[in-house]
């Protein structure tokens, strides 16, 4: 019989589905239950299938993708350990409103009960996790779940979808595909609620907006522009899944990271108005120090959270509030050139500000590192930041795999990686070799959690001794990352002199291809 | 202050407990909110604190402490995400009915609502995997939780327990040190019990015995042996946590992987009692073949389960049933000098066979290449073989940290590695360099998920198409396991050829420490 003739499986009645949905790309990492979901995506030419040798890697390129395509892809996931391998990086996923559709091969109907090795509750392990969550119960079913996942990524807000599949729902023939359903919009602030947010920012002495979501790229950076323009004290969330950058744009304060700056940032203000985000919280606690940041006794209003076309309120506010057309664009900066000397993020950021092609996408998993860059490259060519959400390490490399697929070729992406960060998903080096996909990795080797470091000092947990220094030491042994990236087929420079660095960069950034750069700080 | 006059910290109080239990191993990638429990650990020299640059390698490593030592050791994650990272190996070690404790830490308790980015349900996420979960409220009862979690995850059966550490709790002095509690034993079958199977026994034509835990290491293996010598088909669970394996040792039939030879295994047989296992099951099911692998028709009875101390009740049995005083003994075996001739499971068997010191541990993520390896050995000097319980790949580096942390340099370890297996937890080759282990792991270089080859076939999914191909291969790029274990520390070796390998083998497992051999087969 050939594949023509074939009656439908549930599985490619399942792909099909997606991909008459939109959807073109699949981060995988299959098992056994998972073979005929392989075979359905052989006969799809429509989505191209990334394979990924961890599905943390998997999850944190559906995430990059989902930023940069504004669709959501689909991963493919074996069972729960395969979804638990994944979740952390689906964790920033749902902290970045990323709308993703998980996979999750499950074991046959008629099989789970038995609780064979590899059974466990995943959709409890799911749960907390997922906008939605459906099991595909049998083969006739299979097109209409998977249509009905592709719209619940959308929400709003997006989300995790998560798509049980168990194998006989897969292999059965009998599959019946769904008409393809298109993802909701975000919803619109009212009008009424617009009135009464300009209302109510007129008659502030200091009032302040923070914002989150499509705010960060145009046009809503423009219409922030101009709100700023009109004397609204702007921030941007410290944290956001895709910031427009670079000269010629408005450049809204990021709210600090440490919560004592950010008190001082906000002190005065007796009106804070969100969009697209809520009222801000320390990322931490600490001993004595606040955890809600918002000022005490300002008034709280909302144009909405991260349900909302926040970009279109913005516009609305500005004409409400008849603000200038135009506000304040970041100035082009240039950087004297490198000279010889220790290598450390400033001299990066400088080198990547001249160096970095216009529309680049850096993906932000460089912690300590990461402010030096981004205040280095503030003034350069344009370019589109993604940051790093929910604060799970690991999500750089593989969000750059993603982010260069939904590219194409047509952006180049560069990721940011803490050495400390960079090694939890360092088998992402392999996917960008496979697909030689177009992004150079640049990590900042300073051989420790150099955060911990400072946090350690501003928890007040005491000076470390000698155990604890080395917890929070990735000295002894150094790790090689030239070495590493070679291993999986990335070719790879090693550099602790700016002048170096700065050569090394411009060779790399004009390679078609991935290379990366250890950055020895 | 000096450290010796502060009051009692809530971390100082939960890490000193512990110790008084006789926890004396931490497997850590502690974060921010972690700060407290890592200088608390700095003043508990009892504990060994190992830093593991991917939370997977701490969990796994935790199992394999554990296998080894008969004890839990603690695992030290950062809030949800650490825990996910971390969870594939802890499913794993629940099916291997380990004892782990993991400490994970969790934002202060008045900062938990507030939903900043790291906020996780943890309790809703570990449930599924956990035996125990204890949320320390306060500092005044982080010491009674820590005791509470120690014998929690004694069971039985020994499972995870889960402690929750706000960073308040941790960090907030007045904690209290809690009485040290005992693990409690694995329960005794009743007389009844022994009685009864012993005479289902008597009364069956073709009785059956199916195992695990504690019956395949001494004495359980020689009672185990004598009942096979009384005419009962004796089978081990196809995977298990620990098999005492080597020349004059009984060595028990495993039930074997596929289902369809599991079920000829068990033919004609009237009777089939459990012992520290249930009634078997297929790993995977298949289009048209058998779930459940107790014959049809076939009496079943039980001496209980993962909960009892088989051993104990095998030794009762084998007297009730008037078993001779000895089983069938393995005899040694050699295998003729290694040849040049191309490379494969069987001759690196033959090499381990030949060259590995008595009482090695062998930490199983060999995948594809594990039976011949398996059969290989069963001459060879005594060993003992920790076994992939769980089906979540990647555990075999870890799981050696854990097991040479225990063996504290008395026992050689060598880890049988799969390449897709091995590339899931690479960084533990980092931990294994850091500490120094006495460990060898042998990567086997199929370049390929060859067990999805193989299961692709039998679940009847088709010939793969380019893209299925694809998704099983790991070839393109071929990855390079020298550079990797360099880029970490460990020295490695490639082998293609049986006799360069046998060489190499015996050449790596003479040194004192961690060493690769990358097996190209």
């Amino acid at each position: 019989m050939a594949d023509g003739d074939r009656a439908l499986m549930g599985a490619d009645a399942l792909v099909r589905t997606l991909a008459d949905c939109g959807v073109d790309a699949c981060f995988a990492n299959p098992g056994t239950s998972e073979m005929h979901l392989v075979t359905a995506l052989d006969r799809e030419p429509r989505i191209r299938s990334v394979l990924c040798l961890f599905e943390g890697v998997a999850t944190g390129a559906a995430d990059g993708y989902a930023r940069v395509a504004g669709k959501p892809a689909m991963t493919l996931l074996h069972l729960g350990p395969g979804y638990l391998n994944g979740a952390a990086n689906l964790h920033d996923a749902r902290r970045a409103f990323s709308p993703v559709i998980n996979v999750v091969g499950d074991h046959a109907t008629y099989h789970r009960h038995l609780d064979a090795p590899l059974t466990s509750d995943i959709e409890g392990l799911t749960a907390p996790l997922s906008a939605w969550t459906g099991v595909v119960m049998n083969e006739r079913e299979a097109g209409a779940k998977a249509a009905e996942a592709f719209a619940a990524s959308y929400g709003p807000p997006r989300g995790n979808a998560f798509l049980l599949l168990p194998a006989d729902s897969a292999w059965n023939e009998g599959g019946v595909m769904a008409k393809a359903l298109k993802g909701a919009e975000l919803r619109r602030a009212t009008d009424e609620t617009i009135a009464s947010v300009a209302e109510a920012i007129r008659k502030a002495k200091k009032p302040s907006l923070l914002v989150n979501g499509d705010a960060l790229y145009e046009p809503g950076l423009s219409a922030l522009g101009r709100i700023a323009a009109a004397g609204v004290l702007v921030h941007a969330d410290t944290f956001s899944p895709r910031l427009a950058r670079g000269a010629g744009r408005y450049a809204p304060a990021k709210l600090p990271y440490f919560a004592e700056q950010a008190v001082d940032a906000l002190a005065g203000v007796d009106l804070l108005v969100t969009a697209g985000t809520k009222h801000p919280v320390a990322f931490f606690a600490y001993p004595g120090k606040p955890s809600e940041l918002t000022p005490e006794g300002a008034a709280r209003a909302s144009l909405g959270g991260p349900e909302i076309q926040v970009a279109d309120a913005l516009v609305r506010l500005a004409d409400a509030l008849g603000a200038p057309a135009q506000g304040a664009l970041t100035p082009a900066q240039t950087h004297p050139d490198a000279v010889s000397e220790p290598l450390g993020p400033w001299q990066i950021g400088a080198s990547l500000a001249r160096h970095m092609p216009e529309h680049a996408i850096l993906c932000d998993d460089a912690v300590s590192s990461g402010q030096p860059i981004a205040m280095a490259t503030a003034g350069g060519p344009q370019h589109e930041w993604l940051g790093h959400t929910g604060g799970a390490i690991g999500q750089g490399m593989p969000m750059a795999v993603g982010a260069a697929v939904a590219a194409a070729g047509k952006r180049k992406v560069i990721a940011l990686c803490g050495d400390g960060a960079a090694m939890y998903t360092n088998q992402a080096l392999w996917s960008l070799a496979r697909e030689k996909l177009d992004c150079t990795v640049i990590v900042f080797a300073n051989r420790s959690y150099r955060i911990l470091n400072i946090e350690l000092a501003r928890t007040g947990a005491g000076n470390p001794g000698p155990t604890a220094a080395s917890m929070l030491s990735l000295d002894n042994p150094a790790i090689d990352w030239v070495k590493l990236a070679e291993a999986q087929g990335v070719q790879a420079v090693r550099c602790n002199d700016a002048l170096d660095f700065d050569r090394q960069l411009a060779r790399l950034l004009a390679i078609k291809g991935p290379t990366l750069i250890e950055a020895v700080i």
